[in-house]
Formats: C-alpha cells, structure tokens, sequence
C-alpha cells in the first residue's frame, strides 16, 4: 500500500516547484462552489457544524478537569454551547513529551506523510470549519471558506514544504575516512539525527485562527515536535476540528494522538501565560496583539519564540492612472473583514496639493470624498455588504470605534462615520462599517497606533514625500505587515520601494483588480521580521531551521597505525 | 575578468557537494610542509610575525582613540609589544551601519565570493596566523596551523556553504497572476530582497581564536550583515590579520572596508558587555565561558545569539578491541593542547569490575595503570610532548590545576600529579602535563563540573550501564560537545548511542587511531544546542537562515475587472 507520502507526492511536488519559483498555484480550492465540491458537501458541512452545538465536543484528552467553553456568535449573540475538555497544563505537557520517541525516530517522509493527510483531513472539513470560524472569529462564510479555510491550508503545506527542505539538506549517514600524519588512518560511519526541540505551543488568534495555524503546526509537527494548540476562548472550535483531525491520523499512523493536543480557557480564567512559561515548552508560535507578544519576547526566553503581531499598515498616494480603480481597492481594504486581517490598511497618507489622477489633477478633498463614495459602493447591496465585511469579533471594536470617533470629533475630521449595517441574514449580528477621519500629518502620536478595526485615517501632508517619510518611519518604529503605494511616477515609485524595504518593510505597488488584503502562498513571504510587526515569515528556512536540531553517532569502522 | 565568484567556483562546487555527503575533505592543507608551501612561505610567514612585534598594528579604524595592547606569549612570557586601535564603540558601530548599504544591494554571488577570497588570502597567511596563534592561545605551531589554521578555514567555507545555499533558496523575483471570482485578474510582479539584520559581533575566545571566527564572518558577512570582531584581549594578533585581509579585500571590490572591524581591549578595561549591548548589535556569535554565555543570552535579548560554551566531556569504557589503542586515543586527548579545547575529554566512567579487553578481562585498576601509562608515553619524548601539549593560555589554569590537586587530595587519588614539563625550544613556556584523579562516581558535584585545562577524572561506577546512566545525565544537566563510548558489545553500544543522541549529545564509538578531539569539516556538525555547551552547530541552516530576513515589492502590471 503506498505511504501517504507517496500518495500526497504529487501535490507536495508542485508545492516545492510553486515555492522555488513563487507563482499563482493552490493546492485547495477558495470557493465553496458545488461544482468544486459536489452538491452535498455544502449542507453536509452545515450539519456536522450544527450537531456540535449545545454538545461536548468529541474529544478526550489526558489531565482532564472537567468541560469548559464560553464562544458566542457574532452574527446570533448566541451562545454555542459546547463544551470543550478542559486540562491540566502539566498533564497535558507530560503526554506530549511522552508521545516524542517514536514520532522522533520515524523518518522525514514518514512525518511529512502524516502533515499532508492532515492537511488533506482538513480540506475536507473546510465546510464545517468556515461555519466555525463564522460563529466564532465573525469572519462571513465566504471569507472564512477562503482565508481561514484554503488559503491558510496552503500556507500550511508551503510551511511543510519548508520544513521539509530544511530536513532533506540533513543527509542520514555518511562514510568517511583519512589519513592521520604518515602512518595512521581511519575510516568511520556517521549517523545524523534530527532532534525534536519538544513541546511546541501554537496560540491562535481570535479573527483569523488558522491563518498561522496551519503553518505553525507543519513547521512543529513535521520536524518533530508535539505540538499544543490555545486558541482564543472565542475562536475555540475551527482549532479544535484540527486537533481532532491531527490526532485521527497520528493514531491511524500508530503514533500517539497527544502529539497534537489542546489547551482550552475562558477570558476569566486565562491559561495562555501558565502555558507559554510552563519549563517544558520549546517553541511559541504566537498570533496576537504586539502587546501579548512583546510580553512573550521578554518572559518566554526558555522557547524559541515566533511571532505574527500586527502594526499600521499605509498607503501612500502620489497618483494613479485609474483613480476609480484605485479608490475600489483601498475602500475594499477598509471594508474586508471589518479591517480586522494583519494586512488592512488604516493609514491613507495623501499630499495636501492633492495627485494627478487619470491624467488630471485631482485635489485632497476630491480624493477623499471618492475614497468615501468608493466605501458606500462596497457597502451599497446589503448582501454584498455583508459578505464583505462579515462581523465584529467582539464588542471591544465598539469601544475602539468609540474611541476613535472622539478622537476624530476634538482632533480631526470624521469624514464617514461607522454604524451597524443590517446584516440580511442575522439581524442580531454584530456589524460596523468603516469609520474614516481626517487628520494633518502632525498628529503623528494618533495615528501610529493600531486601532483594531474598521477605523482608517486620511492623513494630509505637505506633499509626497513626505507622505512617504512618515509612513515608512511608522513602519518602522510600530510595524507592519503590508503597505502600499499608488504612483505612476516612476521616480517617485522607486523612491518608495526602496523606502518601505530598507524600513524593513514590504511593499505593493498600485495593486487593483483584486482584493489588496491578499498574501498569495506560495509566492508572498509574509512577516519580515525587520519590524515590530513580528518575527515570524511563515513560509522560509528561518521559520523552520531552528525548530530541530541534529544529533550525530560516529563508530570507527577500521584504523591503521597510532 | 572573472569574478571571484567565478574564480573559486570549482573549490566551492566541491564545498557544496561535500556538505551534502558529508565525507571526507579539506579545502586548505592542514600541513605546514615545504613540499606543500614550497621552501620560501615558512620562514616568510614567520618573518611577518616577527616584524609585527612591538610595533604599531598596520591597521586604522574609524573612531581611533589611541592604542591598545598587552598580549604575552605563553611560550617566552614576553609580552608582543603590539599596538592595535582603539576605537570608540559608537563610532565603529556608526561606520559599520554606513557601509551597509552597497554591501546589501550586491547580489548573492558578489558577497559569497568575497568571502571566498577572505578565505583563500587567510590560507595564504597561515604561517603567520600560527606564529600569531602560538604566541597568543599557546598552540603548539603544528596545531596552530592545522586546527585553528586550516580547519578552522574549512569550518568558515563550510559556513559559507550554507549561506549561500539559505540565500539560494530565495528567489530574485517571479511572475504571478491569477483570476478572482468570475471577473477579475491580476498579474504582478515580484521581487524579494534580502535584507542583513544589522552589525554582527565575533566574539572569540582565548585558545580557539579562530575556530568560530572564520564560519561566524562567512555566515554573517555573506547574508549581508557587517562584521566586528572582539577578539580576546590576550588573543588579539591572529583575529587582526584576519580582519586586515577582511579589509583589503572589501576595499578591492569596491566595498567600505568597515564592513569587517576590531575591537580590542585589555582584561583591566573589558569592552565586551558595552559592544553586545550597544542597542545596534544585531547577531552576536560568542565563544568562550559557559558563565558569560548564559549571561549573554541573558541580557542581549535585542540580537540573535549564536553561543559555543563548554560542557564535561565523557568517555564511557565498557569493553574494547585493542585496549592500547584506546588508552592512547584517549590519553591523548587528555595531552593534546594541553586538554584546552573544546573536544578535550575530562571525566573517564569506567566500572568498578573492569572492562574486556583484548578478550580478556582486565581490572579497574589495570586499566586506570594503562591510562595514565599512555599518557606518559605520550610525553617521553620532549619534542613530541612539545607538538602535543603545547602552552597554557594563561595562569588561571595552574589555579585550576591546583584547585583540582586539592580535591584530588582530599576527596579522591591523584592517580598522576601534573607538572611543568620542559619545552625543548622555549625554556619559559608556560606548560603543565595532565592531571589525573580517580574519583567515585557518588562525588558527582566534584566532576559535573568543567575544569578548564589537563584536568581529568577517572570515575569507578558500579557497572557499565551505571557509567553511561551518569555519564549522559552529565551532559544532559551540564552540556558537552564530544562524547566517547569504547565497547564491542553492540547491545550496550547501541544503548550507549541512544542515551546520549536521546540526551542531546553527539557521541563517537571506538575511534582509535586518530586524534579523538578532532571535528572534521564538512562532515561533522558541532555544538547540537540540545545541552548547555551552546546553542550555535555553526555548519547547519539554522545557524545562517535567520542572519538575514526577506523583504518584498510587488507591483501591479495589468488588472481587469474588478
């Protein structure tokens, strides 16, 4: 019977080919399309997802205290209702460890073998899982099926396909010998040894719990290492239908199932800290607020730490060859999941003498007021609106909104304010639309902080580059994890290319056309690690290198002479 | 005209093809023959050295504040009389940050092949730089010029190898285009830039100057990042003339020359802790003390931290071949540079009933009279003790030696007593033959610590299991980079393999007739970062990929829809 690593061969194979050479390839289909799926899979899908509330979710894990699960709709205001075990960290830390020496001893193909059928698992459950990340992370379903869903798997085979290069580079063995001096030579036999470090602990964030999920789970598991999912107390169930996927193929393989375990909390009683400082915990992947991850950087210096945080992301305008286009890109930015990815935009950094749109001169009022109109057109048909935005994770956003519309009524300007929108299926959902302020260049201290949220601020500066002096200086100092530039001034195009990559920054030049959100797998390298936005790519050798290392045995075969 | 790269490119083709395979090889001769060097380069290295001596250093730095020097040679007790700059840290570490630039927009091949030919020129210098070694770190010549000579080259190109091949795996740009939804499509392109972290201090250490010297430089220096060098204050001359070469050689492409700087100091006024917590320092290799190693890692949380420490090296005796031959490999590691490196063995686990030996069983006691007998074979003849033992790399090691006397006396046997033995060529050598104690192996706080210098113990245990039970306990709690095992019972050997692997520890198996201690190149990977000795392999990916980080532009070229 073929391994799952040569069953999966095929699929791995184009995943190494699409990294080397980073084009558009996907392994896992984005749309929920029954012509993809078939006609039951949609409803089949619903239904799983809806057994499971009101329920113990299925699962049994060691060091079991009891059933704990406090998640609520976004969109219902609803309690789930299920209850997830609830564990104690020290046990739940020995079965991990105990579960290392065979998943240790097995070779590459044989630990990667199992990271495809997980992966594979987990596409077909993309269904259920979009309707868990729906009620929990308040993403809408499309977007949930896509972000949360085939794209994040993705990321997750290209952290494999990583995680596997950097093992391969290991040879297994190796015969050598020499000459010592005149008289004496040896000849040995090598063995080399990949280590697992040990526990890996992956925290999951509250609106998009799989985005680093996959990867951080592939990169661990792959090379050796258990792996200890905490998700967010909200965004507990599209972590928890992987866990039960990982561990239904870690025993179909014969290896232990506590290798990919879950840690569950409530937001009263937190068990995150108690985890992360826990002696036995190797390696943190952390998806989160800067805050919790500087906390991570400065007390969990027994791990290695990899983090994906969040900064202010900008966009520079100095002009443009299609200013409609351009406003339909940034307006959707503003609306996309309610601006809470790691790659919306909240600074709109434009020049106070206003750009040359089409051709034309276009000045600063002109151009926001198309930014606003290009807003209410995103917004215009309720079902679009409601695929576009989704809802709010949790009702802080209400407060930051709150906070930022007294900001923009005694410091700025409020140029469109938020309110609900009225979802067409969930009356009860949790919903705003984008808040945008106008503030000067000058008050730099309010807006290089993140509000988290659909909030953006029109920021007015002497002229372009100086627009550009501030964006990539915030970059900089707070982070960020994609930026933006709209010029079809080529001078000034290098210029800000050249600006954002030395601030350590990535950069997208006058994208359109497309949802400027996206990080394509396979093709965008993410984090760069060069600012506060985090440490993590996802997808290089860096993110996966240091989560083994190599052990070696050598035996003298036969010596000659001293 | 070819480019370096182009130039050395057979010589790193083979580097290459040698680290996948990991067999024997050697880029640079390890041998000082003048069938090799030809009759001239010995004595013209040596007069190189010679006219160093009391002199000004030929090298001028930026932020010069004065000179600096107090170096004295373990082998005459003079002092070298060399005058280096002294600079002031922000300044050298502004002139470093400046040069930056150029150096990270060269491509790939530019930067690896200037270090190719650094490489190439420190061979062309080893004469001196083991003149050099010798007068500082106490090597004999012959030791000098192999060990911290030319394999310590090797390790640097074996680093090298594995820069260029983490850079290698990133691609310079790609083509991507791809539809979403029913109506629209983008097509980008992309380019990725590396991107150096920023100034990578080298510390290196008192008797290895240059072991974690050449491989740190090549691993930081190619990924783009600008190196210092902080040689110790009584090891400076061999970590300068490879900085001289650094500088040349960068001038000559074109390059700042203070890419690659020095900073020296004196043990009255350490400049150490203020250059690795300058908030500019990016990487920080480090050789040298456990306790300063854990106090780097520590306090220099703003830089990537690469350490090599020391740990108690252990040999397990449980039965054998050729016992003469193991008593001489053994023995002479106990001998070979005066046990100051890093493989050097210490602490001997033998069982109390004896070992089989030769097929006959041979008592405790027997074996520990052969031991100590090998040693003194080892010293019989004054010029071959001479190449062996070489110097002392300071007076610490007689407090150690009389420390360790101490407890011999009191709490265990001085099975050999050490003293000075008398160098053939230099009647002031600072030397010391080995000391050896027997101890039981209830006395673990005596050996489980690190006795810097010919120190070793002989460590009865109640049986074979119990010696490698203690024995890998040991490295597991207090590190070690080479470990032993003598036995031709394959299921102990077999055991004894896995407990050390399964304790973090590399292990070789029955290695007679070669030097125990040595760590070949392209073949052998060092420090495993599983026990306390240190965290840096030096010749894997982990130990280049995180040295630099990627950045990305991605521009739109055409869009529709939308």
């Amino acid at each position: 019977m073929a391994t799952w690593f040569q069953q999966h061969r095929d699929k791995f194979n184009r995943a190494l080919d699409a990294c080397k050479y980073r084009y558009a390839w996907s392994a896992y289909p984005e749309s929920p399309s029954s012509r993809i799926h078939g006609t039951q899979a949609a409803a089949a899908g619903r239904a799983r997802f809806e057994a499971l509330l009101n329920n113990d979710y299925p699962l049994t894990l060691p060091g079991e205290m009891g059933r704990v699960g406090a998640e609520v709709s976004p969109y219902t205001g609803a309690a789930l209702g299920i209850r997830y075990p609830k564990v104690d960290i020290d046990a739940i830390m020995s079965a991990a460890q105990a579960a290392i020496p065979p998943w240790r001893d097995s070779d590459v193909e044989t630990r990667v073998g199992v990271c495809l059928e997980i992966l594979e698992r987990c596409a077909g459950q993309l269904f259920e899982n979009a309707h868990a990340t729906m009620h929990t992370a308040g993403q809408s379903f499309i977007m949930a099926f896509a972000g949360s869903g085939a794209n994040a798997l993705d990321r997750g085979l290209e952290a494999l396909v990583y995680a596997y290069k950097a093992m391969a580079d290991v040879p297994t063995d190796a015969d050598w010998q020499r000459q010592f001096g005149k008289d004496s030579s040896a000849r040995l036999t090598k063995h080399y040894k990949l280590m697992p470090r040990g526990p890996s602990v992956n925290v999951c964030c509250a609106t998009f719990p799989l985005w680093n999920g996959y990867p951080a789970l592939c990169a661990s598991l792959a090379t050796g290492n258990p792996v200890i999912f905490k998700p967010h107390p909200n965004a507990i169930l599209p972590v928890a239908l992987v866990v039960s996927v990982c561990r239904e193929v870690l025993a179909e393989a014969g290896f232990s199932p506590d290798l990919v375990s879950l840690v569950t909390d409530t937001r009263a009683q937190p068990a995150t800290t108690a985890l992360l400082q826990h002696p036995a915990t190797a390696i943190i992947d952390f998806t989160g607020s800067p805050h919790f991850g500087q906390w991570i950087e400065t007390h969990c210096r027994h791990a290695q730490v990899y983090t994906e945080t969040a900064g202010c992301n900008a966009v520079v305008m100095e002009s443009c060859q299609d200013m409609a286009a351009m406003c339909r890109a940034v307006a959707q930015s503003l609306c996309q999941a309610s601006a809470q990815m790691c790659t919306s935009v909240q600074n709109i950094h434009i020049p106070a003498q206003g750009i040359v749109a089409d051709g034309r001169p276009v000045s600063y009022e002109q151009l926001a007021d198309a930014l606003v109109a290009a807003v209410e057109e995103h917004l215009a048909e309720p079902r679009q609106a409601a695929l576009l935005c989704g809802a709010l994770v949790n009702d802080g956003i209400y407060a930051t909104l709150e906070k930022a519309r007294a900001l923009g009524d005694q410091q700025g300007q409020i140029l469109r304010n938020s309110t609900p929108y009225a979802h067409p299926e969930y009356p009860s959902a949790r919903t705003a639309t984008p808040l945008m302020i106008a503030l000067d260049q000058s008050q730099q201290t309010l807006y290089s902080e993140e509000f988290f949220g659909p909030v953006s601020f029109l920021i007015k500066g002497p002229s372009a580059e100086s627009c550009l002096a501030i964006a990539t200086d915030n970059a900089r100092r707070c982070g960020a994890i994609a930026s933006h530039v709209y010029s079809i001034n080529e001078a000034f195009l290098n210029a800000a290319q050249d600006a954002f990559n030395h601030a350590g920054v990535s950069v997208a030049c006058n994208l359109t056309g497309m949802p400027i959100n996206f990080a394509a797998a396979y093709s965008d390298y993410h984090v760069t690690g060069l600012n506060p936005a985090g440490s993590a790519c996802l997808t290089d050798l860096a993110f996966v290198a240091n989560r083994f290392r190599i052990v070696q045995r050598k035996t003298l075969c036969t010596a000659s002479g001293a």
